[in-house]
């Protein structure tokens, strides 16, 4: 190679070896005759130094005219330094350079490549291969790469087998939208990229694979949110023979290995709730289990005392905000706010504090005698000093807004730290979900979830009572997998889509394949798959995925670096037999 | 799990216990009162037993009415066998069930699952998933997860990092076509798919990630040949301050390893030959060294005696099949036609065999005196026995049709054996190469490919003869790798796509991100990309790629087992702002 050593490699046993480095020029001192150069590369910084009267004055004037990012070359001996730094690894030597070598120039960056940088978004995302020289955006690939490194580590060591599953497929219209390529060789037809390769894994489930797993790139063509991209990667995983707890089992300890490998935390045994607990104690199916302020329903305790808002609730429910009481006038009147706004959509916040003297002051004393009021307390497992907050309304838009809540505070006392694990298995979620704008149900996973054989019964007169064998992990309020034990049974897997409003033509020709395929001998089955950025994300303390991705998209689905899409040409549109409709002109970039 | 072990998990120390198997009824035989039925996984081949008057008659009655390929769970006792079975790990004991449970009924297959089995290539395609099941084909996948591993293996150990790059990229004309994938947020515009990672990997290394690995899928839109894919899988390199040697070096390793660890084929260090030398030896850059056979060229020799075909062709050129001067007249007929063929284009072709007593026989005799004929077989080095083969005609064209007589010849004298494997590097590639069709330059290898320094000189006069720093690994006559040290200068790049017919604004719009990166401290850097499916063939064998892929598409490009591509819908064509073109309806599937 260009060189014999990384930037990060030479330590005081190197002292007096003749070496060669390479890298990039990360800040030049010049002081009292002295040029002292931080020279960069992925591995590390090491020191160059140059001194008047003994560097040859060519090579000194060279080395004054370097600019920051210039690329260089360096032969030098290795010397110990005088002032030692002890902060990076290469801090006890340094490099006397005895030649420099300019490999190439560099313009002045658009912004400052330091760990803090001064780049705005937007001008990072465009010279995204300058932002990836920043160590925290590098450490943040570096990162994906060992858990890509260590999942695979432990699924092969399990037997799973990695299978490619194609990304030319066909589109579907269950679930999300598909991006769709038009095909030359097939005039007026498309394949879609897979939103996951969902069929793919059951089809080698019938195939006898027994242990599949593939990381997978999946493509959604949705509106995106700050957390949301076109295209990400999922650890797509399908197991035979198996009960939902093998599956539980297994990839619990997928996590464990992963926390435990990448982060050195040894994870607890995970909790598993059902959906019903969660919505009833958390208002989320994705329950941030790093602090507990639980949900207490009060219906029982607060009806008929002469306050129409609880007397006309479906329910009424609230937290226990630990140590809050102290919340000023002002403070209390920004969560109202906070639940008043239109996304959470409550019509007001009732709050009640525990004095120290373990009196109980409200916002509704003149309705709640100081009676009612200690035992709203007693429910809370109130102490002096907590602050109960209280909502009520509908049963699903109250826990939601709740939700909501109790988030907030868990932001505001500091319960929600980056560096503390919390992870459940959410379990025995509902089969179907109904869609009120088109009039039929959902499934809530997807359409090959299967039901609990003991809630088959409800198919006729309460659907939206049949629980799936279906289950997420949630880490920190956030689900990072999820799946579910699947249909293997071709009238089983008939009926849900009939349940789920297609027609038998529709089914059929859309999911005829793996319908005939349940007919040749097809084993019990099910799987799993862990959003791969989220888990990166997760790993990283970052709440964006984008950091953990090496060139993400902006909101409008665009790649502003290389400033992707874009048009193609009018013979690129020929070959594929299509033609763009009347369209106003493509929106300014 | 279901199941307590894999059917080929248990051994005669496993005799007594009490075990619960599942699987497929691969065989069942009935006689003399037993019945013997074959359970069949993943992981290999049990015998259960029955024994008519010990089994439970409804036991027995139920194991009567399986048909192949039924999925089933059993409990039972292992106990020894009478008649062992040395071929298959388990066949020392058998499985005395007590206790059977139908998991899933099963169709009689459309085609034996067996290793040889009577299914023709369409209908396996239509069936892939009972195709998967058959052991050579489940065996591949297997190979194929091996040598995915292994790669990452070495590639971690150097370390190299991962990294994923997008999929929805931007369209360029340069190379082969597009597969385009409409923008539905950005009206007008479309992403395209990968023809490979080329311009990320190298703003990786603009972003000083140093060693970049990545296995990833890759997209043309080309016309099908029997051995491409129209997506298909790549282990994309790339690394900074860099010589070409280094890459060879790496990568050679890199391969070692593999067969190593993969084949326990310890693979001789690759000898390294010019572009210039396969060409006049071999007649292609790929090269089948598995046998020698090596072109030699007569012009000095043979010009100048009468014979007009030679005394008018430019060149004259021919291989020793060593040991064939038996071949008949027929053979030799077959020869001729098969050098004749259009897709060869030779105009004849002329033999010489070399008799026990030395002597030698030539389909040239009139034009020849036997010392002439004698000088002949000792350009050849040629034996009594063998037989020589020359053809004549433009140079080019004599090469390439004497390569392929050459791979005949190797094929016919059982030279080309597919276990033993012959690699080497070809290096010194032109940089350019002239389309008479376009009127101009194409790049051989891409316009990325940095040109040899000391031929930068010819770029005016004699731009042709300008070497690259390119470079093919090819194993078996199979390039199963290539790439180049890139150019890493805005001023170099910019000179590339003129020579290459870009205009300033085309090389702008298309590449100006990746010209505009070099001016902020690019490294020297180059890579390798190989051929992942291929890779995996030479492995495994096989001539064909598809054996390889779980779910490969047919020459024209469909899925024959999901039925894609396929029509979409008005709503989703007007949600992408395309139409139809008026086209005759799809071709009939």
């Amino acid at each position: 190679m260009l060189r014999t050593h990384t930037c990060g490699e030479l330590r005081i046993d190197n002292v007096g070896e003749e070496v060669i480095l390479t890298g990039w020029v990360q800040r030049l001192r010049d002081k009292g005759g002295m040029l002292w150069i931080d020279l960069r590369d992925r591995y590390g910084i090491t020191q160059l130094s140059f001194e008047e009267g003994l560097t040859p004055e060519a090579l000194l004037n060279q080395a004054r005219e370097l600019g920051r990012e210039f690329v260089i070359r360096v032969v030098g001996k290795v010397i110990e330094r005088e002032s030692k730094n002890d902060k990076i690894p290469t801090g006890a030597i340094e490099l006397k350079v005895t030649k420099l070598e300019v490999l190439n120039a560099a313009k002045l960056p658009p912004f400052m490549i330091e760990d803090e940088t001064d780049g705005g978004d937007d001008l990072r995302m465009k010279y995204r291969y300058l932002d990836l020289r920043r160590n925290p955006v590098r450490r943040n690939l570096e990162l994906r790469h060992r858990v890509m490194r260590e999942t695979r580590n432990y699924l092969d060591g399990l037997y799973f087998i990695e299978v490619e599953t194609p990304v030319l497929i066909k589109s579907t219209p269950e679930g999300a939208r598909d991006f769709v390529v038009p095909s030359r060789m097939n005039p007026g037809e498309f394949y879609a990229l897979p939103q996951s390769p969902q069929t793919f894994k059951q089809l080698l489930m019938v195939s006898g694979f027994d242990k599949y797993y593939q990381i997978v790139k999946c493509f959604r063509d949705e509106d995106l949110r700050a957390d949301r991209q076109p295209e990400f990667t999922q650890i797509d995983c399908e197991l035979s023979f198996v009960t939902q707890e093998d599956i539980l089992n297994t990839f619990e300890g997928l996590i464990h290995h992963l926390f435990q490998k990448v982060k050195g935390v040894n994870l607890p045994k995970m909790p598993r709730m059902t959906y019903a607990d969660a919505m009833r104690l958390y208002g989320s199916d994705k329950p941030d289990t790093r602090f507990g302020m639980q949900f207490v329903e009060l219906n029982s305790l607060v009806k008929n005392k002469g306050f129409k808002v609880f007397d006309d609730a479906e329910l009424i429910v609230g937290i226990n905000a630990t140590g809050a009481a102290s919340y000023t006038r002002k403070q209390l009147d920004e969560l109202t706010d906070f639940v008043k706004r239109p996304q959470i959509g409550a019509t007001g916040l009732v709050y009640a504090r525990v004095n120290e003297d373990g009196s109980v002051k409200s916002s509704v004393d003149k309705f709640y005698a100081p009676e009612d009021l200690a035992e709203w307390a007693a429910a809370f497992n109130a102490k002096p000093g907590d602050l109960l907050l209280v909502l009520a309304g509908g049963k699903d838009k109250t826990r939601k807004a709740l939700n909501e809540l109790r988030l907030e505070m868990g932001t505001r006392l500091g319960l929600r730290d980056k560096d503390t694990f919390s992870a459940l298995w959410v379990v025995d979620f509902p089969l179907l979900e109904w869609d009120e704008e088109m009039g039929r149900f959902h499934a809530m996973h997807h359409p090959f979830t299967s039901p609990k054989p003991e809630d088959l019964e409800l198919i006729d007169d309460r659907p939206s009572d049949i629980r799936a064998n279906a289950y997420d992990m949630v880490i920190n309020g956030v689900e990072v997998g999820g799946g579910s034990i699947r249909i293997h049974d071709r009238r089983l897997q008939e009926q849900m889509f009939r349940l789920l409003g297609f027609s038998n033509d529709e089914a059929k020709a859309q999911f005829g394949f793996l319908m005939e395929a349940f007919e040749y001998g097809a084993p019990p089955h099910g799987g799993i798959a862990f959003g791969f950025d989220r888990l990166c994300s997760i790993f990283g303390g970052s709440d964006s995925i984008r950091d953990y991705i090496a060139f993400p998209k902006n909101n409008s689905g665009r790649d502003v670096m290389i400033d992707a899409p874009s048009p193609i040409s009018d013979a690129q549109l020929d070959e594929l037999h299509i033609k763009m409709r009347n369209i106003t002109a493509p929106e300014k970039k």
